[in-house]
């Protein structure tokens, strides 16, 4: 029986960086209000005033953010109306905008461990049905969850592209 | 025997959003280039040339972002010599850095599934004893997984600052 030799390492220097999903995820979530336009979405806000009340930005700064991420299909508008006052719009998050909840989450971890204000966090996240405290965890499709950097095998995927490796010796 | 009334719900509009937790965090990691350079250092790059090679930016610009880093405690300098050439200096991440993975693994995800290039994803992560695919997951301390917005209740925490409700009617 013959057995297949191991296949090389990969090498990060073998690999464009540019069509990389993170950054492609950077390039639409990266700004400075993105996220934090979202985090307030989560936290359960939909309209521009409310909006504007909780992050205290420009109207027309706010304005123009929302747009973007509208044109992204990170939120959706929907129209509304106060019995006696114009139409307005509320802005909802979408499927595409739900599933960065891990980023927002994995920040708000990070920044309660290292960066929190002295008086601790300001708000906590708790599983609804057992009152537990969340975190993000690396989790693998077998079950084995809070995976750490040494455990992750890197390979390249299907998207890859190979250059001429810049390996300096 | 009496019992506690209910307390009220959360409501974002009630507490200043000013000392957010993820707001921190990106302060320290929501310029351009933190991530990215924390990407290659995951990646396994430790050398000033092999950043400039994989990422394409400027050497000014790169020593300038690598030196933020190390002043964030993210990155710490380790001096190497090659023999023949003059010492240098290595980039290690640290355990603050490496504490930043679940939020680049939740990009990468996200990236992967909603901005990635026909080709599909360049680069597939697994977890390194059993070969299982890796994502991030929302999870509760009692072992609860792959939570979503709706199984999350958000409430107060010991550093939440009260200000005058913004609601509009």
């Amino acid at each position: 029986m013959t057995k297949n030799p191991a296949p090389a390492p990969w090498n990060r220097l073998d690999y464009s960086a540019e069509n990389c999903s993170l950054l492609h995820a950077l390039e639409i979530v990266g700004d400075k209000w993105a996220i934090p336009i979202l985090r307030e979405a989560f936290f359960g806000l939909r309209r521009f005033s409310d909006f504007q009340h909780s992050l205290g930005c420009a109207r027309n700064l706010l304005s123009t953010r929302l747009s973007n991420l509208v044109a992204e299909g990170l939120l959706e508008i929907q129209s509304y109306q106060v019995p006696g006052q114009r139409k307005r719009n509320e802005y909802r998050i979408t499927e595409k905008g739900r599933e960065l909840l891990p980023v927002l989450i994995a920040l708000l971890q990070w920044g309660d461990r290292w960066a929190v204000d002295p008086a601790g966090p300001p708000v906590l996240l708790k599983h609804r049905n057992c009152d537990g405290k969340l975190h993000v965890a690396i989790t693998c499709e077998h079950g084995h969850t809070d995976l750490k950097a040494k455990d992750i095998e890197i390979s390249a995927g299907p998207g890859a592209i190979r250059i001429a490796s810049g390996r300096v010796a």
